[in-house]
This record gives structure tokens, C-alpha cells and sequence, in this order.
């Protein structure tokens, strides 16, 4: 009887189709391939010449040894694990960092609990440090064992684990065992093939880049959108704005990006995407006077279109069949919706100088809880034929595609925050945010966004004190986006941290202290832009992303394997965010020396130390031997015409080269004219020297001064 | 568009097979049903004459009603829902009641969380106040929407909740408005039809029964199996036995059946199934001695087979493509794996004298938690074609149905332990128990278990008090099965309720005095069993569940809708058990007048009070009207020997009548050779009177006294 059950197995087996994509990307196939997976959604095209820069990979994987099993429940992957493998990935995970013995299921949830692998951001990927990439082209929710179990097949008698013997709890018998099992087996049901992208290295850092620049390349915001946004409250109306921009413009405190919240509109939940006449009477004064101060404006959406909104009676023939908050579902993955929902933006905002848009609950309602039930269901079915499982898969994804390419056409660069992303979504200029505000998380995610081609924002909201408030905003200022999200706060945070108090007006004794702590450390993140700006450039034309983990710079050094809370921001910058009310906590610094950017003290790497970080002080280490420029903080950046006045900070005897790009940091004419500069900076000799080179006829930058340390 | 995608569905409709099955009980189907169902698996044949007996059924839910839609992803059913019923059901669900709004997962689980619909027993059926139940025919991993969505099927203008407004939180924005959508959907992913079972009622208790009796009518374990069960420590010897005998023995504490674990055999996690000649190197004595001091004896497994077992080799070829702590997976839902594990169960075990089984872990993993991997995963193959998800659903069912037939066989009947059981479950004599441990959802179980045709055990492990300890027996005794499971405690826990206490041997100083209240508490058990197997026995011939919540009984009485912390057993008595520390709780009372057992005080029913319940008093209300027959103890339950003298309880000055079920208590000669009697009392003019029917020709019930209340 095995033999009838197994022999379809071993036919699959033989039939897998393999396929060179580009340099050192295989796709190995069988069976029927999905029509909604993530690689034919994908718009961009892959960077091959950067992908040709690359060192020539080696067969960190081979694509021979990767065994799909078609069965009628759907396809079942296997993939090679060798005993000292790491695996890292699997999209935005929140609970854990180190993924080998798990069972990850990156499935789009609003609310990731109980580390089930759920996430905002469901990348069926995940990297080895072996040097490989392997992404599941998939939409459905998929099911990884990264080597918790082994199939026994077609005999019986394989030792799969010891067993366990005597346990005198339950958590003694439970216990997993078979961490070494061998092989990753990745459960796609409903699927009727198999379908996987081998990205090899040589290096972990190497396939990493492979999958960024095959996604076409990484994501480079507008300038602008490095700055800081601070969302209103949700009732705020057109004169709390202006009030606002004053506030923050008297005091000097830098700010580029106003958000406004639901209440901006007629209706919201669902929307209606019109102006709410009552709040906003003069919506382009708002917009106008808005640039006027340097303060881009971003307004909250969902995609769920209320019955009010004048797109509804067009949309309703392309949405799903299933509601949300009475809305429509857009169908975004036909062609009608995106045009109807699209046309609409860009006529009624894009057109009208809005910068850009927060696109929330693009997740799903927390499946992990059995009372959270505000989202289609995944029975939902849709007219261009997607499931409603593979729509929440792909739902931010599709959602931001839609806005995206409202500003793409008009060649304007934006920075967005959406709620869900799913895989080869590296090229979008888009923070991932969340409401679940547990700080450590919060860093956790951080590292772990990088391996899998996405971007996070730790938004700062509320706090429980002036310390958590500033490690919040430390944090903040070192990640992709910063955020102060005030939608339920009447004055900003650090005016009156405790939410009620806030909006009852009871600001702190201590208001200006702490206002000056935040000043300290946003500006410091003005500061900090040209060199941001150039790692996400490196990350744009390499696929090296801005923020990634210590193990994709250092992967022989095992000390970094479970290193999730602290972080490589570009070349050279070591960031060790403290999470909690303590003032020290223990930092892990590789293998090279490291500069305390506080104190200049110098550090032994390859070991751990406690280090002291006061609230308006910067967490992070400099490598010795780099130059950090640093820029005379402006409160906002004016594309094409603010300059940047740099400080060279150089650590070490001899440093450098390191490199800046430059360009108007709103268009893409940096891509598609070639129209950007790189400026090589070194330093020799106890001098600084600096080239330009490049088609770019401005200046963004002037290096005034360089420092020795 | 649209067309295209919907023209399925609207085709799928039409098509429905409706077919009568039994009196009230109507099967609706559309495309291929699944060859591994809970009713193709259902061994039982429907009571057809019980069925016969119930009041005739109107048309409480209308079969062409039900609407079946097949798409690509699998099968979606439509069933109408009113906006006043109330649901019930969904298996052993352990965190909610009251289901109605909510998404219902009923998968099987280790330890159900969240709210999930998870569970031990994952039974796809529901009942409504309206007078029916639906049983969804499959075996797949279900998820039903009881209210919170509605398909806007071909006209998306359709109003399908109010939407949220200004929400000033998450949770306002996200709670869920659409309980009122006039469906249940059912989602079933990978089925390629629809299969729906209608039990119509015309009442929810009549539906109820319909359920059981189509399954075989409801359990009547042995009657020594509504003892006391007590399971010994893990590293047991047989002189450790020997001498926990006489433990209970000389002090006069009632036990029937003693329970041995994993340590008994030479091999566990996984199983041998072989004596462990160092620990008990006479098996047969044990078996024996223990026979003599009226003590049967249970022993603990589960279906993991170790490759040291004497039947690994001949089970390899009909086991599953991946093992559980490298033990082989015999696929029970082929006929081979059933065959030798049973065979081997028999000669080894059921022959010499062991009297029944613990079936432990027949459930999975918790697929809820991300690093809990122990079970065979859902991609796992079968030889006999059944895929992994749907034999986890069936897993418990398929083991004890093996396990079942040999007793079946021998003309034995038996009382078993199990993890996880499956719908149509009914007529199994079994109760299934948990490791979770939370005294309220213990209590919760016992009245979910009754909607769903399942028997529920809330085993007593160790406890922080003597007050909890003697709060958790008093609903031990008030339940299906009383398990004292001390598998990890040396001392019985009245003794020493603290683990480590226990096992240093350090007993409390007051041990003798919280064994009297335990003793009094066991005896009450004793004295209960002729009332409880008569219940039982009602169970088995009507359908009627022993242990079930008030709105059973009560289906006109709103204040019962959320009453889960208590539950009817047999006709007239309630039971209110406490949870927490406290000495009193709230009881609500319905309709009539009740007696409170302790007191005698006589409550208005129609609403609540405070009521206090001491440590060793019994926490149940008797209904004016009833007589009650309360046996004289004994210490254990000789089978075709035990006499029980009982004393009639009459509540209220007319009572009755009440009947008592009479057989051997320990074959099935009462269902094959109807060789029972149905003894019938009443009280009539301050005298009571009794009238005995039927073939048995022994007595095991000897009315000796009327005590008017």
C-alpha cells in the first residue's frame, strides 16, 4: 500500500524544471505555478549588472538537491540543512531572531502573538549563513520546518531524534529534539506546484543582496522622507495644523512630514476619501501653506471603500465579495480597481502636492485571536480570480503598487508607511509600522526587516516616562522612518508623555527639558541624513540594506548569531538602542575596534561590554579606520535646495574611503538620466580629501570641517 | 467581470443532493464528500428507534436553505442564522460558551489558547436555541464565521454592518459590528464538496439527542469506571502500587481503578509497549493482586510506536512518512496498522486483565505556539490516503476505535482516558482530559462537552491550597470521570497539595484532616454513581448528554445563554461548582424551586444567589419534585457482585416518578440481549413506591429508606 501512496512522490521528483533567472538566481519549479504569486506581481525589473558586480557564487545550495512533493493536499518543499546552519528571515518577525527548530508560518496577521512566525510582512524567504537565499514564490500561507522534523521515506527505520525519556513535566516531554533533522520542509497546501528562487551567495550578505537587487534593487525615499513626521490627532482640524507647524517651527524643532489622521476625511471606517469639509475647509491653503513651512503632508487611508465615497458605485464591480467596516474591498490585483482607485488619488491629492500616504490595515484582523474578525475572510473571493488567502498575502503589497505608481508616473519620490508588505518588495520606498508597541520588539524588528528586503519604523506613540520616551525616540532616530505617532495625543509626547493627561491638557512641569532632550536627538538624526541617505543609495544600487543585523556583516563570528538588538546602520555604524528604564545595558562589538560616538572611547571588539547611554545621547559605535560626516542639522530639507554643511568625523589614524551619493532627492532622475553624484571621501596623512564624480550639476553637500578622533 | 467569478457559485447552488438519513436528521451535499469524514469513519448504526421516539421535528432549518459554493480553494457553506438564535458547541471548547459573533476554528490542539476555537476535540457541530444542529462532514481544518461577515454576492451595495466611526482606540476601531449578518459560513480549504448533516430538533435538547442517537446513542461506560480513578507516580514499581493499595484500603478511601504511566513500559516517548520487568517484574501478580483488592488497572500510552517495540517492523509499512519522538505513526485509518496494533493490544494486555487505557497525545502539538513541533506535521502522507491534517483531526477517533473493538470483542465493557476525539463520538465510553490546568475552563468543559456528544474528566493534579484541592475534587466528583492524576506526586495530594513538598515526602501537618474531607468528598462520589449511571444509561438510550449546560434543559430562559460555570446532570440535579478561593459563589437558578444539597434550603428559581459550599460539602441543587437516590458508599465497585442500599431523597411533597437503570454494570448483554431492568420509584401520599421491569436478573440496587425533605 506505501507504494501506491509514495509512488507519486518519487515521480515528482524526477520532473522539477530548473531555470537560471539572473547571476546566482536559480528558480527550480513543478507542477503548476500560481498565477498571484509574489514574482508575477512583482513590477520591477532586476538590477543584473549590479548583480554581476558580485562575487561569483559558488553552489551554496544546489538547485538539484531541492525536492518538491506534489500530493493532493497541495506541495511540500524540501530543502538541504546542514547541521551548523543558521537561518534567518521569514518576513517582519516580531517574537524571534534565530530561526533554525521552529515552525514559522509567515502568514499576514495585524497582531503577531505566540511567535507562530505570523507577521505584518509574510516573506515566504529566509537566508542561511551557509550563504544562500531561498524564497518560496508563493501567495498562500505557507508552513516552514526549519528542521524540527524529517520524512521517513519509504523507510520507516530512519532515527529521527532520541525520543525523550523520563520528563518529570510537561514541558521536559515536549521538548524538541530534532533540531537536526536536515532539511527544511516547507507545506504549501492548496498549491498544485512548487515553485522556489535560490538566491546564492557566496556570502549570506551576498544572496541577501542578490534578492534585494533581483526585487529591483533597494528602496531610495525621497530626501525628505528621512526627516521626521509627526502624525496630528485624529480630530485635529486645519487651524490645530498650522498651530502645530508653529509650535514645532518656533521652537525649532525639525520636523518634514505632517501626517493626518482618519478624521481628515467624511467618512473613515471604511473611507470615503473626501476632504471632510468641517475640519479641512481650504484643503489646498493647508497644502500650500504646508510647503510653505517645508512640511510635506501625509494622509492616513485604508483601502476599504465606504458606500459614500464617490469611487464606491465604480469600484463595486471590481472588489471582493466580502466586506470590511462596509466598505468594498478593492480588487487590486485586476487591473479595474487599481485604475479607479488610482485615477482617484492622483486627480483629488497626488496632483494636489500631497506627498504622501499612510495605507493602514492592509494586514489582516489577528487570526490568532478567535474574537478579532474585522477583516475579509479568506474565502472572500475576488473578480480577477485571486482567494481572499492569497489577497491578504498580497493586499499591502497590491495597495501600495496602486500608490506607488501614481508618483512614479509623475516622477516624484515619496516615503511611505503601510501596514503589510510581502516579498521582492525591497524597491519600495515604504516603512512597515505597527501597533503592537512593544519597545524590544521594536528593535528586534529592526534587525530582522533586513533580511528579507523590507523597512520598519518603531513608531513612538504614548510613553510611561520621560526615559521611555527618549530610548523610544533613540531608537526612532536609528531605524528607516521616524515616527511620532500623535493620532490620539493632543500635544506632542515629550510635552506630556501619559496619554490622558496629554489630552486633558496637563502638560509636564518639566515640558522644556524634555523638549530639549528630543531637539538633541532629532536633531541628531538631521545629522545623520547624509550618511542614511547614501546607505539607502548603496542599498538602492547594490541591494546592501541601510539596517540589517550583525551576522550579515560578521558571519563567521558566532557571537552575532542571536544578536537581534543591535544593528549595522550603512558601512560603519554599530546602533545598540536600550530598550528598557535602565541607563547601561550590555553591547556586543565584533571583531575591529569600535568608537563610542558619545564619549570617543575606543573599544577591544569580539567581546561584550556595559555601556552607558544618557537620554540625549546616541547609541552607536563607530568601526575605527571609518569617516562619519555629519551634518549641521536644518529643521527640514527643501529638495534641490537645501544644503548640507558636513563635519568628518574621522576615527581612527588612517580612514576611509567612504562614499556619499548625491542628487535632487525628489525625482527619479537619478535613475532614469543618470543624473547623481558620488563623492569618494578619504583621509591621508592627517588630511582630508574629497572627489565628485557624476552627472548631477548641484551641490548637496559642502565638507566644511574634518575632525580627528 | 464579476460574472465570470460568481457563475460558479450561482451554478454550485442549484446542484444540491438532499438526501434523509434518519427521523429529523437530513444530509445536504454538493460535489465530491471526502472519503476520511467523521461519518465514513462513524462505526455505530443510528438508534433508529430512540430516533422514532423523540417529538416530530418541524422544519427548524429549512435544508434547501443551506447554500454550498465550490471554488478553487475548497468549499464555502451558507447557513441561515437568525437574529436572535444563539449558538452553541464546536467540540470541547475551553475559552468561550456563548458563540455567536465569533471565528470558530474547531482544529485539534494541545493546548487551546486564545480563543481560537482550538481544542481537544474537534468537533465541526453546532447547535442553535432555535431548535437544530449542523454538522459539517469533514475532517479538514474548518473555520466557521457565526455571524460576523456576510457575502455581498453580486451586489456589493448591500449594507453588511455599520462600520466604525472616531474610535479613540485600536480596540474601538477594530471590535467587531457585524454579529447580526444572518449567516454561519463555513470555510473548508481543500474540500472539493460540501457535506452538511441537518439534525432538525424541535427543541436544541431534541436536536442534541438526534446528534447522539444517529451516533449510536450516547456512552455507558462500566460502571466501576464512575469511581475514582487514581494514576500513580511516572517511576512506579510494583510495590509501590502494592503498597498505595493498601493505602487506600486501610483508610478507607474509594478507589476502582489505579493508572499506571509511561514508566510502566521498557520504552516511552516513544511506546514499547512492554513491560518494564525492573519496575514490575510480575505484571500478572500486579494484575491480579490488584483485581482482588477490587482495583482495575488503567495503563497510559499513546500510539508512538518505539522502534524497540515488538511491532515496529510490522507497522513500518503502515505507518506515516514522519515519526513523533522517533516513533512510527500507524495510519488507523487503514485497516493493517488497526489490525497489528490491536492484535498485540489484545494478547498482551486485554487478555490478561487490564481493564482499560490512557490514550495520551492523539491530539497535535500546539499549533498556536511556534516552537511546540512534537507532533507528525500536516504535509504527513499516509498509506491509506489520508494526509496529515485530516488525520490529526481524526487521530483520537481512528486510535480509540482500535482500542475500542477489542473490548467490544471480549465482551468487556471499560471506561478509557483519551486527548482528542472527533464528532459522532457519542457511544465511546471515554473521557477526554487536558494538561492546561485552569479550574474555570475545566468547569466550562464540562459544559461545553455536552453540545458536542463528548465526555470531559478535569483531572486533579497538585494544587496551592487544600482549598483549592478540595474546590478542584468537588468538581471531579461532578463530572464524567474522577481522576486524581499524580504522575509527578508521590503522596496522594491530600496529603501534601505542594509538588516539591510532596515528593521530598514532607506531608502536611494537618494531611489527616484534609484526607477526611477527601474521603467525604469520594463517598459522595460513591453514593452518586447509581443516579450518575442511570444518567449515563439515559445518555445511551435517548441521547440525552448526563452532564450538559443549563440552556439544554432551559432553552426559553435568556439569563441561561452565558451560564457555563454550571450544568445539569442526569434530570434534576444542578451543579455550581466553585473555582477560586472563595467560599461562596453566585448560582443562578432557573425556573421552579430548588433545594440546596447541603442545607435543604429551598430557593425560587428565576435568579441568583450567594451560596456558600464548604470544603467537604457537595455543590449541587436538587429541582423540587425530584427524589434523589443516594447509594450507601462503598470503596469500590465489584462488578455483578456490588449491592447498593439506597436511600431515596424526595424533594417537595409530590416527587417523581424517577427511574434507575439496572444491569451487570460490565457487559454489553443489556444492549445485546436486552438484559437490563428499569426500576421505577415515586412518591405518592407521603409513601414511596417502586415498580422493577426488564430481563436482568440480578439486583443491584436495594431501596431501603424514603427520606421526605
Amino acid at each position: 500500500m506505501l507504494g501506491v501512496c509514495f509512488g507519486l512522490t518519487a515521480r515528482a521528483q524526477q520532473g522539477n524544471q530548473i531555470q537560471e533567472m539572473a547571476p546566482g538566481i536559480t528558480r527550480v519549479t513543478l507542477g503548476e505555478t500560481d498565477k498571484f504569486s509574489p514574482y508575477n506581481i512583482l513590477q520591477e525589473k532586476p538590477k543584473l549588472a549590479a548583480l554581476n558586480q558580485l562575487p561569483a557564487p559558488g553552489a551554496e545550495i544546489d538547485p538539484k538537491a531541492i525536492r518538491i512533493e506534489l500530493t493532493p493536499r497541495g506541495a511540500v518543499v524540501h530543502i538541504p540543512l546542514d547541521d551548523k546552519e543558521e537561518l534567518y528571515g521569514f518576513g517582519l518577525q516580531m517574537n524571534s531572531f534565530r530561526q533554525r527548530g521552529m515552525r514559522r508560518q509567515p502568514i499576514v496577521n495585524d497582531n503577531p502573538l505566540n511567535d507562530l512566525g505570523y507577521t505584518h510582512a509574510p516573506t515566504t524567504f529566509y537566508l542561511s549563513n551557509k550563504g544562500y537565499g531561498i524564497f518560496i514564490n508563493t501567495s498562500r500561507y505557507t508552513t516552514f520546518y526549519t528542521g524540527t522534523h524529517k520524512q521517513v521515506k519509504g523507510n520507516a527505520n530512519i532515527n529521527t531524534g532520541a525520543g525523550n525519556g523520563n520528563g518529570q513535566s510537561v514541558a521536559d516531554l515536549y521538548k524538541n529534539t530534532g533540531s537536526q533533522s536536515g532539511e527544511v520542509i516547507v507545506d504549501i497546501p492548496g498549491a498544485k506546484g512548487g515553485d522556489v528562487f535560490i538566491f546564492n551567495g557566496p556570502t549570506l550578505k551576498n544572496a541577501l543582496q542578490r534578492y534585494n537587487l533581483f526585487a529591483g534593487g533597494g528602496a531610495l525615499p525621497a530626501m525628505w522622507g528621512l526627516g521626521v513626521q509627526y502624525r496630528m490627532k485624529a480630530d485635529s482640524k486645519q487651524q490645530d495644523v498650522y498651530n502645530m507647524a508653529g509650535y514645532f517651527r518656533t521652537n525649532h524643532i525639525p520636523c518634514d512630514v505632517f501626517g493626518l489622521e482618519p478624521q481628515w476625511q467624511t467618512a473613515a471606517y471604511s473611507c470615503s476619501y473626501v476632504w471632510n469639509p468641517e475640519h479641512f475647509p481650504a484643503p489646498q491653503e493647508l497644502i500650500d501653506k504646508m510647503q510653505g513651512e517645508g512640511i510635506h503632508l501625509n494622509l492616513w487611508e485604508h483601502a476599504y471603500t465606504s458606500p459614500v465615497s464617490p469611487i464606491y458605485a465604480s469600484l463595486a464591480s471590481s472588489a471582493g465579495d466580502y466586506k470590511v467596516w462596509n466598505g468594498l474591498v478593492p480588487d487590486f490585483a485586476g487591473k479595474t480597481a487599481s485604475q479607479i482607485f488610482g485615477d482617484y488619488h492622483k486627480k483629488t491629492f497626488v496632483d494636489h502636492g500631497i506627498a504622501s500616504f499612510k495605507m493602514d490595515e492592509c494586514d489582516n484582523s489577528n487570526i490568532a485571536m478567535g474574537d478579532q474578525t474585522w477583516a475579509f475572510p479568506e474565502m472572500s473571493q475576488f473578480p480577477s480570480g485571486i482567494d481572499g488567502e492569497q489577497m491578504h498575502q498580497q493586499f499591502g503589497t497590491l495597495y501600495f503598487q496602486t500608490m506607488y505608481n501614481l508618483y512614479k508616473k509623475a516622477n516624484k519620490r515619496s516615503y511611505f508607511n503601510i501596514r503589510s508588505l510581502n516579498g521582492f518588495a525591497s524597491s519600495y520606498p515604504v516603512s512597515l509600522y505597527s501597533d503592537t508597541y512593544v519597545h524590544k520588539e521594536y528593535i528586534r524588528m529592526i534587525s530582522n526587516a533586513g533580511f528579507s528586503g523590507l523597512l520598519w519604523s518603531p513608531e513612538v506613540r504614548e510613553s510611561a516616562s520621560i526615559t521611555e520616551l527618549c530610548r523610544r525616540t533613540q531608537t526612532a532616530i536609528l531605524s528607516s522612518q521616524t515616527v511620532f505617532n500623535s493620532w490620539y495625543l493632543k500635544s506632542p509626547p515629550w510635552l506630556q508623555y501619559d496619554r490622558d493627561k496629554n489630552n486633558r491638557g496637563e502638560l509636564l512641569p518639566n515640558a522644556k527639558e524634555a523638549e530639549t532632550h528630543i531637539r538633541t536627538l532629532l536633531n541628531f538624526r538631521m545629522s545623520f541624513i547624509p550618511y542614511l541617505y547614501t546607505a539607502f543609495a548603496k542599498y538602492n544600487r547594490e541591494g546592501v540594506p541601510p539596517f540589517r543585523a550583525l551576522v550579515v556583516d560578521y558571519p563567521d563570528d558566532k557571537n552575532t548569531y542571536d544578536v537581534w538588538d543591535e544593528y549595522i546602520i550603512g558601512d560603519n555604524v554599530l546602533a545598540a538602542p536600550l530598550a528598557d528604564s535602565a541607563s547601561t545595558r550590555k553591547v556586543y562589538l565584533p571583531k575591529g575596534n569600535w568608537y563610542d560616538y558619545n564619549t570617543n572611547k575606543l573599544y577591544v571588539g569580539g567581546q561584550s561590554y556595559e555601556i552607558a547611554t544618557g537620554l540625549d545621547q546616541i547609541p552607536i559605535f563607530i568601526k575605527e579606520g571609518s569617516i562619519l560626516p555629519i551634518a549641521k542639522p536644518v529643521e527640514f530639507i527643501f529638495s534641490s535646495k537645501t544644503i548640507f554643511s558636513i563635519t568628518c568625523l574621522v576615527y581612527g589614524k588612517t580612514a576611509g574611503p567612504i562614499q556619499l551619493f548625491e542628487d535632487d532627492g525628489t525625482s527619479f532622475d537619478y535613475e532614469k538620466a543618470g543624473n547623481y553624484n558620488i563623492l569618494t571621501l578619504g583621509w591621508q596623512n592627517g588630511k582630508g580629501n574629497i572627489t565628485r564624480k557624476g552627472e548631477y550639476k548641484k551641490h548637496l553637500y559642502n565638507v566644511e570641517k574634518w575632525v580627528n578622533l
